[in-house]
């Protein structure tokens, strides 16, 4: 089944309480793509500027990630931005952004993607989604990502987007930013009513719920004892759940032990470094750990 | 087997976003009790003042709770604990608190306890701790609770308690206040140096974590939407896991989730207003639908 992933690329520099990476390729169309390229090929939506290299692009082929829906703007450079995570591992400052090539940026799916069944549009302004999504014959399977950013500045567009997903990715800080509601059992509860049939709430380190109006899930996060760098965890686990899911439209529990499994090696590392290592077998390997972590008998 | 519960007996004022409640039953052991009950007999040791009810001596008597182990000192009242919670449940201050009845306490244990197999230590000055402990005749598991007042004021007793004991319960404050180690993983492994053998995370919300030397089990915990009350939470968990395992020994898995379910209720009410209405039957019924929740398939 076809998957589509859209958001940012973008080039991050990160400092963690682990050190400094300078200039590393993120964004969450980056992580998405990386993370679902470990089980199914996948249609890349996104853009870049001038100095995007065709190191990159090459290591996206390689992972039957299809980039002919990722233009390059020659005026302008690639995204940009620099943060600074504390010692906690959880707040951070967003210390410079350059978004310049948005300024020129209209999603035009191609048409061999319009027909893609699986669609993850991963974090980005809400107007950029609500294209994507108009472009779309009949996909199967929906999911949005968002941010506080969008959640303040775009709230009229995000519920349009809403309305017509299937599913929707908050963290906590979102959920309760969406609904007004502490209690996150209630504010699942009550982003459901916003449109989405399947809310999945992403805690990081404290793991994740699925919320349906039969069902609630819970998944408790895999733990990591090397932290390296929590930029783009949430993007690969979505990626990651987004691709096993593809494979397998029935298991969306499995697909989410999945995403837990990959967003933990993505975070052993900075940007992309630890993703481009793993392979199946490595996350094969992984979940079986996992799953004897989770045993209760 | 016999399951041996010591810790604190409180009277408390609590206000919490969701109201008041006026001198409620309370404090450690009491809430142990009250969620071991259902699953074991227990033999209480605390102390109360001259202002505690015959009423609530008769409540724990009917949950087959032995009182020998709990003297009246006619001096002074109970211990009063005046508190508030803030708006995110979580962070909370003390406003008031009457800690006299401790200057006359020494926890001497009546004869029959001596031989106690399951043992509970919950949160209290470590002298005492350990005070109970020398008493013990050959126990076969011993754990203990602790909270940061005695990490900081208390901690060289402290660190002999946790070498004489089979395990420790913390919450994540308190694993990185006592190992100097931001996250969980590494701070649990450097817990079993100190002594247990095993190490229970206690994360609310969050769920727990269990840490041997062999094995890292991670659970969710049961999902509230209906929080009124969290004080006590924590003994409520560590009360029914004890109680639950002093009965199945070779289930100390079964045991924690046992403890997040009972956990569950005591949120639901102030005090000990929800741990007195439940039953068996209720917990059971409530430990299916927590299966439910965490079964990936």
């Amino acid at each position: 089944m076809s998957l589509l992933i859209f958001g940012t690329t973008s080039f991050d520099t990160i400092e963690t309480p682990c050190g400094t990476a300078t200039r590393v390729l993120g964004g969450s169309a980056m992580h998405a793509c990386f993370a679902a390229s470990h089980f199914t090929p996948t249609r890349l939506v996104s853009i870049v500027g001038n100095d995007f290299p065709d190191d990159w692009r090459w290591e996206l082929q390689t992972r039957d990630v299809d980039l002919r829906g990722l233009p390059t703007c020659e005026l302008v450079k690639t995204q940009f931005w620099r943060g600074r995570y504390h010692d906690n591992w959880h707040d951070r400052e967003h210390l410079e952004v350059d978004l310049d090539v948005f300024e020129h940026f209209d999603p035009v799916l191609p048409d061999e993607y319009r027909t893609s069944e699986y669609v993850l549009l991963g974090q980005h302004d809400p107007m950029f989604q609500l294209r994507v999504l108009q472009q779309l014959q009949r996909p199967k399977w929906v999911m949005v990502d968002t941010i506080d950013y969008w959640i303040i500045n775009r709230r009229t567009v995000l519920n349009r987007v809403l309305e017509r997903v299937d599913g929707l990715f908050v963290n906590d800080a979102e959920a309760r930013l969406l609904t007004g509601e502490f209690n996150l059992v209630r504010a699942a509860q009550r982003l459901l009513t916003f449109g989405p049939k399947c809310v999945i709430v992403k805690k990081g380190e404290h793991g994740s719920m699925l919320a349906t109006n039969d069902e609630l899930f819970l998944l408790p996060a895999f733990p990591v004892a090397d932290l390296v760098d929590p930029t783009g965890a949430g993007d690969a686990f979505a990626g990651a759940m987004m691709g096993y899911l593809s494979r397998h439209p029935n298991e969306i529990r499995r697909a989410m032990a999945m995403g837990s499994v990959v967003a933990s090696f993505a975070v052993e590392g900075f940007g992309l470094e630890r993703l481009k290592t793993i392979t199946r077998l490595t996350t094969d390997e992984r979940m079986s750990e996992y799953d004897a972590m989770r045993f209760v008998g």
